[in-house]
């Protein structure tokens, strides 16, 4: 498919200005600008500017809030839970980041609930922001019911992704950023574009039999747990999308399982909701809460020195260090650009007009 | 193959006299005894009085301390690091876990790292000891090595599970207890005896092949990560085994990757540990540190009886709540008994013989 490379600073402020020309302060438009283009230059191009067009969508359908007040509803010294005021998760995830930044400097750890968001883009943005702090970061959020559970034939759960980012000495830092899920919707989409199958066990169609139709998800099909099926220990990637609904939405109050609001705004939100908008949770622990920062950090050092040079099956294909790519991908992007598909460009174009932006 | 039942009264008896013949104070053989027979309970046999012949072994090896002295060697108020003096995990761990409730009780959260400790049991058990205050549990280990990263083809990590346990009001709690592999040790030597085949997708031999020889762990090939290979995903499952590593052993001081030492006693630690014994890391968050416990527990209700309701795929295999099967087991074995495979009575048999106490 064609594509069109972009500088990221082009990209940053088309994003920058079109969040603020539906509703947001200079300050929430960079912010969601820096969360959106980190998502572009790391290589997750799903949840970069390529989704702008569902955010407005949202705005415009009302189910997005482009001046929120984000407000505390309760807290410990460890702990807080937040009402995102219906704001763009980019917008609310940092905030309710730095709020446990503040909270593991104060007590050792800090872990923030959050109801009443929207879509956060990267979770790998937000867990990071604690590395220049010496601190381990966390964020998980649920998502758009896609996710039937073990045995199961309905969307249940979304994707909901886990990042946890680790700070090192010499290394770069370690960064896990990984959806609950086999795959994801975008590898799907990608798939249908080209007209290719899909491996088996990635999804199983409206029946819950197994297929290759990478079409069947839209069609009444839904994605499968990490494990893909019950001899493969699907019911552990089960556990892993729940554990990741609860902490989100049953402990902030947001809707949880098949509650979550759709991502599209064309989708209408379940009609009796179980909580507030969707949900995420963010947390922050101080290495030095636990021991000496620069002995932890030589030990992270060691351990991913030590994971790189474990012998490979394949000489063409070294083990990596999770982040080792989306780091690579970053360097190369931001020397070269971002490449954009045309539809994307096409789409980017519409928006530019609509809001009478320059791209 | 053959099982006898036995009472669990009557192994908790057994376990507790021969933790105490082997040098455990009256609490410490109790706390040991009650975390054993909870795994025979909840039918994960494999981590059971089965492995009572295991600790005895570390112990005879001197790589188990049966009169540890636990220590907090650094704490915040929701952090400890504690050094477990060699002990038993089966007997550090819960006073970890004790550790953890008390911070969670003063400033919301509790978290705890551990360091210089031996295997601790079934994971669940030391999560659960948080329900009754109200709290959400975790508890993470790390293990001997026997899993292989993606695309790597060495045993650089353990099984490495993952547990948490959430309070619920009139439903059952919600207990996740899974391992970051697609599959167990224990479940291979279930084959190896029926002299049957893995499936796919379990494990690779020596080469980094895939294989479903079940005999092949012990010939030089690797557990795989959950998710199986590259295009199921098994970086997710690398991803989660890392977190655990790193939470339990690099943030406490203990052995990491490939430095863990091995169960087995007759295989030798690594001459050049990077840290002390194995590590764990387990965690409470008072629910009413984030909402009213009252109000969460009703919505853990809502969400337990909603997934138990998701349409099956098949109406003879329902949709399962992480939790149920062990609980199930658990209460038709305190009425009918646990069953034990010949062979393991006959080392109980010899054990009760070694220490001359009745079994």
């Amino acid at each position: 498919m064609n594509t069109k490379l972009y500088k990221h600073s082009r990209l940053h402020d088309f994003t920058y200005n079109i969040l603020k020309a539906i509703g947001h302060s200079n300050s929430d438009a960079k912010l969601g600008a820096d969360v959106l283009i980190s998502a572009d230059l790391r290589g997750v191009d799903s949840h970069g500017v390529a989704r702008l067009r569902g955010y407005i969508n949202l705005w415009e359908a009302k189910r997005m809030n482009s001046h929120p007040h984000i407000s505390i509803e309760h807290e410990t010294p460890s702990t807080a839970t937040i009402d995102g005021d219906q704001g763009l998760g980019l917008v609310v995830a940092p905030q309710a980041m730095n709020i446990a930044i503040e909270k593991a400097r104060n007590v050792g750890t800090g872990w923030v609930a959050i109801n009443n968001s929207n879509h956060f883009g990267i979770a790998g943005y937000h867990a990071m922001m604690a590395l220049e702090h010496d601190m381990i970061g966390f964020a998980l959020t649920n998502a758009t019911p896609t996710t039937a559970p073990t045995f199961g034939n309905k969307k249940m759960l979304g994707t909901n992704p886990i990042a946890m980012a680790v700070p090192t000495a010499q290394q770069p830092p370690f960064v896990a950023d990984f959806a609950s899920t086999t795959t994801a919707v975008g590898k799907l989409e990608i798939l249908q574009r080209k007209n290719e199958d899909a491996p088996l066990g990635w999804i199983q169609d409206k029946q819950g039999n197994p297929t290759q139709d990478a079409s069947s998800l839209k069609n009444g099909g839904t994605l499968l747990p990490l494990g893909s099926d019950r001899i493969h220990s699907s019911h552990k990637g089960y556990c892993l999308g729940s554990i990741v609904d609860i902490l989100t939405a049953v402990l902030s109050g947001a809707n949880y399982g098949p509650w979550v609001p759709p991502f599209l705004a064309f989708l209408n939100p379940a009609e009796n909701p179980v909580g507030k908008g969707i949900g995420h949770f963010v947390g922050a622990m101080r290495i030095d809460a636990f021991r000496p920062a620069d002995e932890f950090k030589s030990h992270m050092d060691n351990w991913i020195e030590t994971f790189r040079a474990c012998p490979p099956i394949n000489a063409n294909e070294p083990v990596q260090i999770p982040g080792d790519q989306e780091r690579i991908l970053t360097e190369e992007r931001l020397q070269n650009g971002i490449p954009l598909l045309t539809p994307v460009v096409e789409d980017l174009q519409n928006i530019a007009k609509q809001f009478n932006v320059s791209l």
